[in-house]
This record gives C-alpha cells, structure tokens and sequence, in this order.
C-alpha cells in the first residue's frame, strides 16, 4: 500500500467543502479559516486506543475523526479541515481493509462538512491514525479555555455519562453483552463517540468560563480544568448522571456505577464551568441536558464527594498510555 | 512515558511564538495565520524513515520538523506553528531519549520561529513522528502550486542533487566512508536537511508557476509536477548540478552520478517551473544557485537526456512505502 494508492483514494472521495482553497495533493494545503483558527492532533494506535478485533475498520476511522472534532467543540469551534496521518500494517491488510477505514473517516468528515485536505500514509508494524483537525472560531466569539473557571463556577456535563467505559468493558469481555438490555447502546458510546460541537459553541459563546471533552474521565478533566485554572474542585457523585445500562455493567464487574461515570474514560461529553446563573440560560440553547456535577472552589486538587462526604478512588480517570 | 510527561516536556521548553495566540495545553491551539494558512503534515517512522543505530535522536526530532518546513517553503509560505504527534516505543526508550528527541524538535522549531502549539504522546511498538506544520501566506502572495506549470517554462532546482541519497549509502554502509572526502557533508545532507524557506518565498512572489520540493528524487517529482499541470518534462542530466563527493560514492556503489543525483530522494531542494524570462531575476533574489535542468512541454510522461538523447533508468525516484 503506497501513497499514491492512499492518495488516490483520499482524492477520489474528498469533497471540497467551505474552507479549504487548495485542497489534497499538493505540498500543503491552503485554507482560508478566518481570523482565528483552531488546531488539534490526536492519535489512535492500534493495541493501545483500538484492537481490530473487536472494531471494525470503519468504525476506526470514524472515531479518529470524532475525538479531534470533539476537541474543537471544546473549544467552541467549527471545524473545516484535516489532515489524516496513516500508518498502515505492513502485513495483513489489502485495499478492502483500507477502503473500509476511509469510508469510516470520509463519512465522519462529510458529516461534519469537514475536508481532507492532505496528510500523509505510510507503512508500519501496526495500524495508526494521526488526525490533525483545523477549525475557526465563529467571529466575536470567544475561546473555551480550559484556565478561565473562577471559584463558586458549577461545573456542568452534556450529557449522562458512564456508556463508553461499561461498553468497552463489554467489548473486552469483562460483562456478558447478552446480560444487559442496553448493551448495544453501551458499545456504541465506546466505538462510536459524537462530539458536542453544538454544544461546544453554545457554551463558548453564551458564558461559560471554561471547558474542555471528557475524554480520560469526568473526575481526571474536571481535576485538569481546576489545575489550569488555579482552583479545586469537588465533584457530587450523587448529582451525576447515569447513562442506561451502565449501572448493570458496573454490577457485572463489581464496582460502583457512580464512580464508573464518574472515573471512565472517552464519553466525549463536555464539562464546563458556568456561573451559577447561567446555567439555565445556556442549558435552554442545548439541544441535550446540561447538568451540574459539581464546583470550582479556591485550593487546589479535587474531591469526590457522595453524601456529602468525601470518598475516595482508585483512579481519577484513563491516564493515557 | 505518558502522555503527561510528554506534554510537561514540551510545556517546558515551548516558546509562543507570532502567530499563536494559545498554546499547547488545551484541547486546541488557536491560532492567528492571517487571511490564507498553510497545512501539511509528514509522518518518520522508524524503520521506514530512519534507523535509531545510525542517526541520533535529535537527529530525527530535527529532520521531523525539516520534512514538514520543507512542505510549508514549496508553497511559498511562512512557518508559524506545529502539532506533534509522537509514538513513543514501548520499551528500550528512556527520559534521556525523550529529552534528546525534543531537543531536536524544539531547536528547529526555535530555528524558524515555530511554536510547537500542541500534539498527542503515545506509545506503540515503535518510534514514530507524526509533525503538521501550519504556516501562513504572505499577504498578496499566490501559492506555489503544481498545477501551474505552462509549455516552455524552464525546471529550475534552488542546489546541487544527489547529497542526500549517497549520504544514505554511506550509513547504510552501501560505500566505506573513509574513502570519500565529503563522506561527513553527505551524511548531514540525509540526516539534517535543511528546508529552503527563503528560496519558496522568492519563488512564488517574483513569478514561478509551479514549484514543489525534491523529497522522493527530482526525475519523480518533476513528473508529479507536470503530470499535475497536464504537460510533460524532459530532464537533461547533463545539466543537473551535483553535491560535492556524490561522484565518488556513486562510483563505488557503481552508479552513474547523474542518474543517482536526478532519481535519489529527500535532498529538499525546491524544483520550480520558471518562465526562461524570470529565471535571471528570480536567481539574483536567492541566496544560493538556481540551476535549469529542464523544461516543460506539451504532452506527458518524463524523459531524461543525456548527451541530447533519451535514456532509460531502473526508477524515476523513490516510491514511499
């Protein structure tokens, strides 16, 4: 499998959409994104964030592309182009393997509006996917930082979380799938993340002081959001929002459902820290719930709290490998 | 090595440099590149791109960051800011190597006033680097493409070829090192090219219609090049001006010199298609040599010449895996 082969399939797929002047095949690409715009890069590698196993190869593609977007959400960004960095195994996978990925990838960006507007492909011991998002920011509208929480801020979530831990519990055996009515749904959160990007905007551009994804796991961000904004934070275990089916999962496996949402990685949902009186003016321009799980407080680390009382944890979250 | 450490690294030796308004740290990176950006993104990965028993760590950070200059200087553009995915090996790779590693990122980065403005750390079974450069235009600048080459237009290279491909067979062992004179110039040309930021600039203000940079062999690329603007090319290598000591390292593996400085890849040169009127005026603007060795005409396909006549070689360049 060649450049040539990747760029021609690339090419012959990818849509030019608003944003990119010169798209794929030439040395750079050349993109009018506005006055300010926004760039992030996550990488997918096999045995480490996916096992072809148990995902398919579309599916793969999809999420490459649905974590980067979730980061220009987080943001409050709109994202237009990208540049997909591909490692393809050296053995064990033919041009059916590689169309299915790029269906999963070119679906996700077609979706988005997004283009492929270069990268590169090369061949390796294992499949890799090096995704670089670039997004704008709507004029007049400010960055979601993460630095910009201040004390007595609530930290709120989009939506229930929870689904795509107990799923790739599922996926890896820990829970049988036949034993849990949601468990469907529960994989899908792991496999098949969307980014908030509807979200994102509106909290960016209605008064939230701060936000990021929940990608390691709401307790593990939220820890990150305080410590860039020079605070701590407590989080309510009981104010969490639960996703279905996850509290039949986490009694498979024994631990409680509470601190699996609150601790279990990649739901991509949002958390933000909003003044308290912006809360239900922003939660009206969502087009999902928007729940406060807790609060910014002078100090610094992060308590979890059940009762009212602090408990602790083995894990704050997914430390990324 | 974990995504922490990582991140904490880069932080540490990060300068925010024009053109970045945020920095590594967030969920994005925002950025100010003006009316028109640039994108690219390169990927080295071990094995394929390099070998960690013949070049050093900082080595490779710093050729990471050359490729993708290099990519941003073919379009006439400016550097500003990158993204740096980075695969970490699983084993048998320490903090010393990570410093070392960044070392070469980061002083290439601080080279071109560069901001290393976010990225993602992995680990996997080997070393890999993912860059993508982000550059601006100058205002009222066109791209230089690869599209826009006309009949009769001269192919211009910006220095001598063939330095970097006998710099490879010097480490690989292909010729003994201690009996070619430049052994150590050749060397550096493969491990520590230099991108020709000046020259892409100059080129794509004062009037080249196309123009890319030599990285897999200029008889490859300047068929890309026509094949891109829909003519054909012929190359004249007799005309092909040749790095000190390639001659002796093409002796001694047996190749003809010419040959090996017209289809050896990654010299990063520039390779523009000038109208023969610009070629003068645009010289006395570069700093180095600029050098016809061909033309473009109407047609397809790539012939080179010697002595005024078509000869046949085993491979136009170096096809990456």
């Amino acid at each position: 499998v060649t450049e040539r082969v990747g760029v021609a399939q690339i090419r012959a797929t990818a849509g030019m959409r608003p944003g990119t002047e010169i798209g794929i095949g030439d040395d750079a690409a050349v993109l009018a994104l506005g006055e300010r715009s926004l760039a992030c890069h996550d990488i997918l590698i096999e045995g480490v964030h996916f096992r072809r196993e148990t995902t398919s190869l579309e599916a793969i593609g999809r999420k490459a592309v649905a974590v980067n977007l979730s980061d220009i959400a987080a943001m409050g960004g709109v994202p237009r182009a990208m540049l997909v960095g591909l490692t393809i195994p050296e053995h064990d996978f033919g041009a059916d393997d590689l169309a299915a990925l790029y269906a999963g990838i070119e679906g996700a960006a077609a979706a988005h509006e997004v283009t492929i507007a270069g990268g590169d492909t090369t061949s390796g011991p294992v499949l890799a996917l090096g995704v670089t998002m670039l997004g704008a920011l709507p004029p007049g509208c400010p960055p979601l930082t993460r630095g910009g929480a201040r004390p007595g801020d609530l930290l709120c979530v989009t939506g229930p979380l929870g689904a795509a831990a107990a799923g790739l519990m599922l996926l890896e055996g820990a829970a049988d799938p036949d034993r849990v009515a949601d468990a469907r749904t529960l994989i899908d959160a792991h496999v098949a993340p969307e980014a908030r990007l509807v979200e994102g905007r509106a909290l960016a551009m209605y008064g939230a002081h701060a936000g990021l994804d929940i990608s390691d796991g709401l307790a593990l961000d939220a820890s990150r959001l305080a410590a860039e904004s020079g605070l701590g934070a407590v989080i309510d275990l009981d104010a969490i929002p639960i996703a279905p089916g996850v509290v039949e999962v986490a009694r498979a496996v024994g631990v409680d459902a509470d601190v699996l949402a609150a601790t279990g990685g990649e739901d991509y949902e949002l958390l933000a820290a909003i003044p308290p009186g912006r809360v239900a003016p922003i939660a009206r321009r969502l087009p999902r719930s928007l729940t406060p799980v807790g609060r910014l407080r002078t100090g610094a680390g992060i308590e979890l709290h059940r009762g009212g009382r602090p408990v602790s944890v083995p894990s704050l979250g997914w430390e990324r490998p």
